[in-house]
């Protein structure tokens, strides 16, 4: 089971070892207090239902034999500490040494292993999606902040604390755009939805309501704000002011993306998250800055493509690291491959 | 053995497996053709003449047992596919599909690993050196260029293509001063040796010789042309106009440091090079402005710090690349801990 603790969401399922899709797919609020009981007890419910509703799928599907759970992996937004199966550190949700693994295990009996979320959704899109095949991937997921992972030798790589991959603090433009994290011009001031949004309140503004009479939401003909998912739709539409707007995103993630590349030399970049969802006219400028930047041996065989698994991502990838964790034990060291579905 | 292929020289010298500064060192210039031939004899002559120096250096050190090698680990500047043994590309010296293990294995009969210079020197470092003890070791080497190493799980990061750690090509400022490799302002635009050399052109000019009367070189009390090995010295002297150069370069370097601290949560970053030789000097305003710009979980427990085995490193780790080839081999997958030094 892959378990994916978000700032507002808990989405769990059973994620079958060969291949497929999860089952018992389960999305419940996060509870934001930083209650120690609270906290495992929202936990051991999601994993109490999700396996009887994994089940109950699989009985549905006509499966003969018995559906055995392994154990849970958990991906959770935060400083992790994964040996001891803590997350140290939360300070948006205030939750600090909230030892989720000793929640599962002692009110499930199942076997249980941390990781940090953007980790683990990086391995989800190289274990079942986008970055499958790939020997270095980078993992870039563009959503309210911007969080980051690499999967090198078929693991997930943590630095000294497990903290590594802060991809959206990277320096951009040293006088440039204020970021939460109190410096200038990092990568996320730029290209995360909160970023976009706020790039767009200032260079576009309020929108009329209506805009092509289909926006649900925005039928009632008011003024609109526009969030990064609207500004993604109206480009994809063709409004010529947000599709500026996705270009430029696209060439900030370009300088960010040819930076890392030149340190890290993956194969494969994955950008995930609702603002991928602009596609070819998020990555086309994106790819096309890279080129300009990139040395060519670096780029050589080199592709930066949108994620595969949407949010569900972390889920598979949780139940991947504790998959690992557990095939390292007995001397595998690797996951198992299933068909090849890139 | 350790023998470390640069673009102007070639050095080598045994490395006792378990503690101890190498022995029968040894230093000639790289052949400068592509000619494989030429480039094999080279490397067969420097293994020999190591052999026996080390030998008799040991004789001389009162040694009763013989000296018994183990192998030959090289480290090379260039593109590498160390699985093949192979330098892919080096186009300064204009090298292409070099196969230096073979070289050495059919030349001496010694078993032969190949890395790339720049992670022989992160390795060594890690091993021997500044960077003992570290979970995760940055290391960046400002000598006439700029070299990266990552060292994790006690392994050298090598990305997909061993091509990993290029730094040096992380962007600073994208309209800013023109890098050798074609973009704007990448670091090593800023914090090569070459870069401090032509910056000093455009902000100090030539200087009068003789400054503090003990230059060697600068005795006959011509104009002196500054090199960055000059505006370093100057600048341990007090000389204000080298004092300020070196600020700058370690403002530009803590910019390039935080967004590398960001990406791979480094416990221990080593800058080592000539230009390091500048010590506080440039780290003191590196570490001001990580500070500023790293969020504080990140820099728990980091130090920044300069190298310990100067022009030695690089060899010293492709002998540790070796050793952990071959006790990865065994089922080892970890180099011996010789007494902590730094």
């Amino acid at each position: 089971m892959g378990v994916d603790i978000g700032g507002s969401s808990i989405r769990a399922g059973l994620i079958p070892v060969e291949s497929g899709p999860p089952v018992g797919w389960k999305v419940r609020s996060t509870p934001q207090s930083g209650d120690e009981d609270e906290v495992a007890a929202a936990l051991a419910e999601t994993v109490q239902s999700t396996l009887e509703a994994g089940r109950a799928d699989r009985r549905e599907a006509g499966a003969v034999r018995d559906t055995v759970v392994l154990g849970v992996g958990i991906g959770a937004t935060g400083l992790v500490d994964g040996e001891r199966g803590v997350l140290v550190e939360n300070s948006r949700l205030g939750w600090t040494q909230m030892p989720l693994s000793d929640a599962v295990v002692s009110r499930t009996g199942l076997p249980c292993t941390l990781e940090n979320d953007a980790n683990a959704a990086a391995l989800g899109e190289w274990w079942r999606g986008a970055g499958r095949g790939s020997k270095c991937l980078l993992c870039l997921t563009l959503g309210t902040g911007v969080g980051g992972g690499l999967v090198w030798a078929g693991q997930p790589f943590r630095g000294a604390r497990g903290l590594a991959c802060e991809m959206g603090h990277i320096c951009i433009d040293p006088g440039g755009r204020q970021c939460g994290c109190g410096a200038r011009g990092c990568l996320e001031a730029y290209v995360s939805g909160d970023a976009i949004a706020a790039r767009a309140a200032e260079v576009i503004g309020p929108v009329g309501g209506g805009f092509g009479g289909t926006e649900g939401e925005e039928a009632g003909g008011g003024p609109i704000v526009l969030t990064a998912r609207r500004v993604v739709r109206r480009a994809r539409r063709g409004d010529p002011a947000c599709k500026s707007l996705v270009q430029e995103t696209g060439e900030v993630l370009g300088l960010g993306l040819a930076s890392l590349i030149s340190a890290l030399n993956p194969d494969r970049v994955v950008v995930a998250g609702r603002v991928a969802r602009a596609g070819d006219l998020l990555l086309a400028p994106s790819r096309e800055v890279v080129r300009q930047r990139v040395m060519e041996p670096m780029r050589r065989g080199l592709e930066i493509v949108t994620g595969h698994l949407g949010n569900q991502a972390g889920s598979v990838g949780a139940a991947g690291a504790f998959l690992l964790a557990e095939r390292q034990g007995e001397g595998i060291g690797a996951l198992p491959e299933g068909p090849r579905v890139a």
